[in-house]
Formats: C-alpha cells, sequence, structure tokens
C-alpha cells in the first residue's frame, strides 16, 4: 500500500510486439474514464522543437534547458548526461498522475506488462518484474485493463473507475 | 534571503526589443560559467515533437502528457487547461536551476529587467518590479550579468561566479 508512489507500469516487449498499439488503445479507455495518465518513452529520432522557425532551439543549443508554453501545451526540453532512468521521470512530469505507463523499458525492474510478437511463446529469460504476459492472439485491451485495475487496487490501494 | 525560493528573472519587454538576443548573449557568458540555467518562453508556433515520424503524437493527441528521452535530452509535452502561470513552471522544471529566465510575460509580478525598443525612452505603465530599464543603445550583456550577479547576492543570497 503506497498511495504516493509513482503508478508507473511498463509496457513492453520487442519491436513489433504492439506496445504503441496497446497504448493507444489503453489511452482510449483510460482517458475516456477521466484518468490523468502520463507515458514515458524512448524516441528514436531527435526531437525538433521548433521545426516552424521559432528560437526555442537557439536557446536549447546556447545550453539552457526550455519551457515552452504554445498556448495549449506545455513542453521542456532539458540537457541530460548519460543515460536517462525512469526514476528520474517523475521530477519532469508535473503534477500527480492517475498512471503512468512507461513503453519499452524491459531492463527496467520497475513491474511490467510483457508483450509477445506474433509467433512468440514466453518472454526472454532476465526479463523482472513481470505481472502479466499478453500473447498476440489475446484480446489486449480488455486484459490489460483489467490487469491494471487489480494492479492499481493490489499495489497502491487505488480504485479507479475502470 | 530565500535561498531555496525559484531565482526567477523576467526578460520582458515588447516585441523586437531584442528580447531573445540577449538571452542567447546571457546565456553564452552564464554557461560556459557553469551556471545551470533555464528559459521560459512563449511559443508561437505550435510545437511539434515528432515531426520525424515518430508516434510521440499519437500518444500526446490520445490524451496523454508524454515524457521522451532521444539519447541526448529529455523533453515533455503535457495538455494545459486554460493559461499557464509562472508559478506553474517549478513543476516541470527538473532539479535546481542557478536561475530561470522568463523571456516575456510582461504582465507578471516577478522582477525583470525591460529592454526599450530602438526610439524608446521609458517602459510603459503599470509594468511591476522592473530592477533595470536597459536602454537599446546601452551595452546590455554587461549591464545584465552585473544585474543579475546583484539580484542573486541581494535576493537569494547566492554568489555566482559572473
Amino acid at each position: 500500500m503506497n498511495g504516493d508512489a509513482l503508478c508507473m507500469l511498463g509496457i513492453s516487449g520487442f519491436k513489433k510486439s504492439g506496445k504503441t498499439t496497446l497504448i493507444e488503445e489503453l489511452l482510449g479507455v483510460l482517458v475516456e474514464k477521466g484518468l490523468r495518465v502520463a507515458v514515458i518513452k524512448h524516441q528514436h529520432e531527435p526531437v525538433n522543437i521548433d521545426e516552424g522557425g521559432g528560437d526555442t532551439c537557439r536557446v536549447y543549443q546556447a545550453g539552457a534547458d526550455v519551457l515552452g508554453f504554445d498556448g495549449q501545451c506545455v513542453f521542456t526540453k532539458a540537457h541530460v548526461e548519460g543515460a536517462f532512468a525512469l526514476e528520474q521521470a517523475e521530477q519532469y512530469l508535473s503534477g500527480r498522475y492517475d498512471l503512468i505507463l512507461a513503453e519499452g523499458f524491459k531492463s527496467s525492474d520497475i513491474e511490467k506488462i510483457w508483450l509477445l510478437r506474433e509467433g512468440e511463446d514466453q518472454p526472454p529469460e532476465g526479463i523482472t518484474n513481470i505481472i502479466r504476459v499478453l500473447a498476440w492472439s489475446d484480446d489486449r485491451l480488455s486484459a490489460a485493463v483489467l490487469v491494471i485495475k487489480e494492479w492499481l487496487k493490489k499495489s497502491f490501494n487505488r480504485e479507479l473507475p475502470l
């Protein structure tokens, strides 16, 4: 029972195992129910925050971290030395979330749902804290919603309207 | 003397008064001296965080706030209802900064350096907490560095190597 801890759950699996698809489907349910959700992910392309020709990037390149507001969203871009650890996430995420989904991060120790690719029948060795394995052919959305509901109740004593 | 407060200083003035230019020049000095600086600004263009074709934007559009790491920077994009207030900035900025520069925000009550445009000789009425006015023809960089040094000492009892 840890009411104040970060409710962070991994959605992990190899490439093409359906992580982003499941997360998008989950958001459709969770956001619809009024939950505040954050998603943490690796981005393969560099982040360009002012493709449109603004000067935010100039400021970032001059060595500052940047916080911007474009009328609808707040964005930040911060220099990081070395790797990014999930434990740092809380520093960057404002306010309280009902749920934080970490996409990937399969080597992390956080509790996670593991998604099998088509043809796979079990996770690889060495992956820790898997609370549920979902096969390619499972009804993943329904299963994941139920897993999340039970996990929030059991680990954080939080009952959410799922 | 408030050692823990946010060292946030406005760099304000009308459009084309040289705010971004001064901030960039300041960063050249401050970052060179090893200071950790954040810049807060309004962005006129919408923020596109995955122009390259990633799926971060899909997740954001599905209603989640996003935290991403591209190997060199951590970025976040968060939904905001209504306006953004400077008081919220602390929630989004990780860690401690030696100095936070807020570009614009002329209606805010934070202490600020006011930049005059060419031909202007004084700030408009109603701007509060101006600690220094800099004319168009001033040596703004030298003056601003000195103002910041003295302001950090007087208001926060912090002596930085400027």
